[in-house]
C-alpha cells in the first residue's frame, strides 16, 4: 500500500501498525500519541490497510489532547474500581479541558480525591497497555451485564463496538487510545459533583469526577496555578463579592443587576452613547417583539429560530417573537419614508434588549445570558462610503478598549461557500476590509471561507489576564451586509435619481453590555477604573467627633457629582480600612483631628499607600478629571 | 306603590308612567330625557309597577348622554333608510363621544354626510316618538326577516325583546330611548369609515358612519371647535408631523422611536434618573421574562394574565411571561441578601420594558401601548417612613411637573371590600395619605373604596390644553402596598433582632414615558422646551459666501453639547425658515455678511421674532442655562 507522510511517499506492507509506519517515516516517537489515516484518527497499534495519508499526532495537537484526556479518564476509571469495586462505570469522556468520568454507586467527596490520585500514579507507573478488541453487541451484551448503564449504550448502537482493555480493566469505549498508561504522566482530580445520567434531571444521579492530566509535570503544576489565578479573576466570584449582580431560577440566563452592579452598567452604556456622539451615530429605539412575518422577511425563522423566543397573548393566538437582533427594526425605519443618498451614510444605534435561547447547562454568569443588550449599530451605506465607515468603527474600537486596556485580536472572515451577491461585490468588500485593516497597522488573522453568508465580517477579540490568544474574549463584530435592504426591499434614491439598495454595516462594539462589564471585572480583578466605580470614595472618620467635618467633605463630594458614601459609626479604623479595600472602593478618606485641623484630606488608595495633608478640592479636580478623560486607575 | 324621588316618598298608582311620575314629583321636565327605577334606565313613557327609588336624567348625567346618543344614532339610521332604502342596519350604539352606526350595502363617502345631515334634520323637525313594543323571538324573526345581520343577533338573545319604532321605522333595541326624534337637537355626521362585522376580518365590511349629537347648537359648535383643536394637538398628527415616532402592522402597540424622538425619549429618562439621583433613589436593573412560577407567587397569574404575554423558547418547553410590571423583580434582589432596617429606606428604580396585552382596536399612538417604560421606583419602607417618602414623591412630581407646566388633579383611592391587611394598618396607611396631601395643600378627591386590594392609592392626573378635568391625562400613581413583600417572603431585621415584612411604596412619576412624551406634545403642539427638543437650533446662510462662518458658528454650539443642524445650500432663505419653522425648531441662526462682519448672529425665534446683533458666546451661555434648570421655552 502506498502511505504519505509530511508529502513524502512510501509503498509499505500492507497491514503494518501505525507505529511500525512512523518508525518507516522516522517520526520522532518519543511525544506521539495516536496517528490518523484518511481523516480516521486510531491507536499506534492498529493495522493499517489502507492507502492514504497518515499524521501523527501529540499533545500539542488538539486531536492529541483529546485522546489524552480520554484515556487519562480511562485510568481514573481503573483507579475507582481498584478502590471501589462495587461502584458502577457511566460515561467518562474527554472536555475542553481535562475529563471527568461519571460513576454510579460511589460515594465520595473532594476529600476522597488525594486516595484515588494516588492510585492513579500506580497505575500511570505500572505502565499497563491499552489493548483494543473489536466484539459484536451480543458479546457486549454478555461482558457488560452487570453495568446498567453500559447495556443502555449498547442498545443506542448500532456500528460494530469495542472494548479497551487495561489488564483485568476493561470499558465498552471507540477509542482511540494512547499506548499505555505510562503515557498519560501527570493527573490531577480537580472536583467532585453530582449529574444526572444522561442529564435527565428524572434518571440517576452520578458522581462526577472531573480531572486534568498533562505529559510533564512542569505543565500540570503551570496549569494548576492558571487555574487558581483564573478563579481569582472569575467575573461571577467578583460580581458575588462586590454584590454587583444576581441569579436566579426564574429566569435562568438574565442577570439581576444591584444597585451597585447598575451604575456599572449604565456607565458602560453612557461611554457608548457618548462614543455614538462623537462619531455622529444617532440612536433609535425599536420594538422587542413581532410577529412571525417580520422574522420570515428577515430570514430569521429559517437560520436562527432555535434560538429564539415565541410569544403569544395568554388570550389570543397572535404569533410573535421576541428579537434576538436588532437588524430588521433599523430596516423598517429606514424605509418609513423616502431615502436620498444625501441621507447616507445613516447610522443607527440601537441599544434594544435581545433574547437568545440558550441550553441551561450552557449559561455562564454574564460571559453567557439568555437576555443582553449590544451598544450596537446598522449604518447604511454606499458602496464607496464603506472603507470610512470601517476606519470610523475602528477609532470608536480603540476609543472603547483603551480606558481598560483591552488588547484587541482580529479576525477577518472571508466569503463562504454558501453566499448572496455578486461576485464583484465581495471582491471589492474583502479588499477594502483588508486594505483598512493594513491601514491602520493591525495585525490580523484571514479566516478564509468563515464570513457571513451575506457579507464578509471582522471579529474582535480581547485578551485575557492571561495573554493566550485562544483564551481571548469575543468582543466587538463589524460585518457588512448586501442582504438586509434587499429583503427589506429598503432603498434610496440615488444621485442618478435611480433606486439603490444601501450596504448595511452591522457594528457591536463592546458585543453584550453585560458580557462587556464581566470581561472588565475579569481583567481588572474588580480594581475598576474611578471613573466607573460604584463607589467611588468612602468617608472614615477616626472618632465621632469628627463627624462633622466629615459630613461637609460627603456633601462637597457630592455636590461635585462623585459617588461617595461613608462609615462614620464607632467601629475601629483598621476593620474599616479593610472593608472598604475588599469592596475595591478606589479611594478611602479618613478623616481625624489633624485633618479637621488643618482643614485637609488623608487618601488612602487601593494600594494601601495613604496620601496626608491633601487639599480636598484639588482631590476633587483631580477626581473630576479621571471621570472627565475616563482615565485608566493608575497607581500612584 | 311607594316611590321615592330624591329622599321624599309618594304613594302612587301603579302602573302610571315615569313621566306621570316625574311630574308627581314636580321635576322640571324640559331636559329630563329618561328615568331609573331601582338601578334599571327606563323610557319616559314605560309603566312604573314595583316600589322603588326613580331618578331622572338629563343629558348633563353620564347615563343621559348614553340614551341621547344611542337616540340619535337611530335619528341616523331612519334617515339613511330614507336616502338609501337599499341598505341594511348592523348596530348602532353610542360610544364615549358620540355615536355610530354600520350599515350594510351602502357605498357613501365623507361628501355624502350633508345630505345625510339634512334629512336628520327634517326628521328632528318632525318630532316623532319613539315607541317601545315588547316582542317574542319568532315575531322578530319575522319583523326582520329581510335583515340577516339582524337575524343573526336575535340568534344569540335569548331574554325577551324589543323594537322601537319611529313611525314607519322600526329596529331591533334593548332602549330606552329618548321621548321623541326633537330631543336629539343638533346632530354633526363626523365621518365615515368601514369595520368588519362583529369586528372579524372574515366577515362582511360595513359602512359605519360616526355622529355626535348636543341638546343645543352652541354646545354642539363649541364641541366641533374643541374637536378641531384637538386635532391640532394630537400627538399621532405631531408626531407623524415632526417624525418622532412610527408604529409598524409587525409590532401593533410598540413604537418605533425615529432618531428624533428618541433624543426626546432620552431627555426624558435623563430627566427622571436625575430625579432619582437628587432624591437618592438607586436603579436596578432586572430580566423582562420570568417563569410561570414568578407569576403564580406574585398573584399576577391570577389578576392579571388577560393582559399578559406568554414566553416559550421555540425549541423548549418551558414556560415564562413577559414581565407586565417590575414589582417581583424588585422583591427578588431585596431577599438576595439578609436586610436590615438600617437599609431601609431602600429605594430601588426599575426601567425595565413592560409588556401588557391589550386589544389592537383600543391602541391608541403612544398613549395605550403594548410595550412601555415606567420610571418606576419601588420603595421599602418600615411604617415610620411612609410619611417622609410620599413628601419626598411628592417633590419628584412638582419637578417632573413644573417645565411642562402641567397642572395636577389628586385623587386618593380608599380600602376596597375585598382586601388584604388589618384594619389598623389601612387605618394608619390612609391617615398618612391624607396628611400627606393636607399638609402640601394639595386639592384632592377621594374615591371611597377605589383602592387596590394590597393598600391605597393616589392617581395623578394632569390637565390636557382643554383644561378640563374629565378629559385629563392619567400619569403617575403611587401605591402603598402591604402584600408584596409577604407573598415573596422578603423581610427586614429590625432594631428589636426580630424578622418583619416592609411596606412597599409603588410609584411611577412620568408613568409611561412614551405617554408621558405623548402628553407633553400634545399639551405643547410639539412646541418643546429648548432642553428637549431633538434639534434645538438650525443654522442658515443667506448665500453660500458665509458657510464658512457659518461652520464655526456650527462647530462652536456643537462643541458646547448644542443639537443644531444647518442647511448651508442655495434655496431661498424664506423656504428654509418655513421649514425649520413647521418643524418647530426653538432657533434659527442666520448668517449673512452683515453677521460675519460684525461677528455676530442673527436669531430668529419660533414664534418669527428675529434678535439682530446676538453675541454667539451669549446665546450659548444663555441656552446652556435653558438645558441645564430645565427651562420651559418662553417665548421673547
Amino acid at each position: 500500500m502506498n502511505i504519505i507522510y509530511n508529502k513524502e511517499e512510501k509503498t509499505l506492507e500492507n497491514g503494518i501498525t501505525a507505529l511500525a509506519i512512523a518508525k518507516e517515516f522516522n517520526v520522532p516517537l518519543k511525544e506521539v500519541l495516536v496517528a490518523q489515516i484518511n481523516e480516521k484518527i486510531i491507536d499506534l497499534s492498529r493495522s493499517v490497510n489502507e492507502d492514504g495519508e497518515i499524521k501523527f499526532f501529540t499533545f500539542k495537537d488538539k486531536e492529541g489532547k483529546k485522546v489524552f484526556w480520554h484515556s487519562s479518564a480511562h485510568v481514573l476509571a481503573i483507579a475507582v474500581k481498584r478502590l471501589h469495586p462495587e461502584s458502577i462505570l457511566g460515561i467518562g469522556p474527554a472536555i475542553d479541558e481535562g475529563f471527568y468520568y461519571d460513576i454510579y454507586n460511589l460515594k465520595i467527596g473532594d476529600n476522597d480525591l488525594q486516595d484515588i490520585e494516588k492510585e492513579i500514579q500506580n497505575i500511570i507507573k505500572e505502565d499497563i497497555p491499552f489493548k483494543r478488541e473489536d466484539i459484536s453487541k451480543e458479546e457486549a451484551n454478555i461482558l457488560l451485564k452487570d453495568n446498567k448503564f453500559k447495556l443502555e449504550i449498547i442498545k443506542d448502537v448500532n456500528e460494530k463496538m469495542s472494548v479497551y482493555r487495561n489488564g483485568e480493566f476493561y470499558d465498552l469505549c471507540r477509542g482511540p487510545h494512547v499506548p499505555s498508561t505510562r503515557y498519560v504522566g501527570h493527573v490531577k482530580l480537580l472536583k467532585v459533583s453530582g449529574a444526572y445520567w444522561k442529564g435527565d434531571s428524572k434518571r440517576e444521579v452520578m458522581t462526577r469526577i472531573y480531572g486534568i492530566s498533562f505529559p510533564s509535570k512542569k505543565e500540570l503544576e503551570d496549569y494548576l496555578m492558571v487555574l487558581e489565578e483564573r478563579k481569582n479573576h472569575d467575573h461571577k466570584k467578583i460580581g458575588k463579592e462586590l454584590e454587583l449582580f444576581e441569579f436566579s431560577e426564574f429566569s435562568p440566563g438574565s442577570a439581576f443587576f444591584t444597585t451597585k452592579g447598575a451604575v456599572i452598567y449604565n456607565e458602560l452604556i453612557k461611554f457608548a452613547k457618548d462614543l455614538d456622539k462623537k462619531y455622529e451615530y444617532s440612536e433609535i429605539i425599536t420594538p422587542l417583539i413581532a410577529k412571525a412575518e417580520l422574522w420570515k422577511i428577515s430570514g430569521h425563522f429559517e437560520k436562527y429560530k432555535e434560538n429564539m423566543f415565541k410569544v403569544t397573548p395568554f388570550e389570543s393566538e397572535e404569533e410573535y417573537a421576541l428579537k434576538p437582533m436588532n437588524c430588521p427594526f433599523s430596516a423598517i425605519l429606514f424605509k418609513s419614508k423616502t431615502r436620498s443618498y444625501r441621507e447616507l451614510p445613516m447610522r443607527l444605534s440601537d441599544y434594544g434588549f435581545l433574547h437568545r435561547y440558550e441550553l441551561e447547562g450552557t449559561l455562564d454568569g454574564l460571559f453567557r445570558t439568555r437576555l443582553m443588550e449590544q451598544n450596537d449599530s446598522h449604518v447604511y451605506v454606499m458602496e464607496d462610503q464603506i472603507e470610512s465607515e470601517m476606519m470610523r468603527m475602528f477609532d470608536i474600537m480603540d476609543d472603547t478598549y483603551n480606558p481598560f486596556d483591552l488588547k484587541p485580536i482580529i479576525k477577518l472572515a472571508t466569503r463562504p461557500e454558501k453566499r448572496i451577491g455578486d461576485e464583484e461585490l465581495w471582491d471589492k468588500a474583502e479588499k477594502i476590509l483588508k486594505e483598512t485593516l493594513d491601514k491602520r497597522g493591525y495585525n490580523y488573522e484571514i479566516k478564509e471561507g468563515d464570513g457571513a453568508f451575506y457579507g464578509p465580517k471582522i471579529d474582535i477579540y480581547a485578551l485575557d489576564f492571561s495573554g493566550k490568544p485562544e483564551d481571548a474574549y469575543a468582543v466587538s463584530t463589524i460585518q457588512l451586509d448586501f442582504n438586509l435592504a434587499v429583503r427589506f426591499d429598503a432603498k434610496y434614491i440615488g444621485s442618478d435619481n435611480k433606486e439603490h439598495f444601501p450596504i448595511v454595516i452591522h457594528r457591536s462594539i463592546m458585543g453584550s453590555i453585560g458580557r462587556f462589564m464581566g470581561i472588565i471585572l475579569e481583567n481588572s480583578k474588580g480594581d475598576l477604573p474611578f471613573w466607573i466605580s460604584p463607589v467611588q470614595v468612602r468617608v472614615l472618620t477616626i472618632t465621632e467627633k469628627n463627624a462633622k467635618y466629615a459630613e461637609n467633605v460627603i456633601k462637597k463630594l457630592k455636590e461635585n457629582g462623585i459617588r461617595v458614601d461613608s462609615e462614620l459609626d464607632s467601629g475601629t479604623l483598621e476593620y474599616k480600612i479593610r472593608k472598604g479595600q475588599l469592596e475595591k472602593i478606589p479611594y478611602i478618606i479618613i478623616i481625624g483631628s489633624k485633618e479637621e485641623e488643618k482643614n485637609t484630606i488623608s487618601v488612602r488608595n487601593r494600594k494601601g499607600k495613604t496620601d496626608y495633608n491633601i487639599d480636598l478640592d484639588e482631590f476633587i479636580s483631580e477626581r473630576l478629571e479621571d471621570i472627565k478623560q475616563r482615565r485608566k486607575y493608575e497607581e500612584k
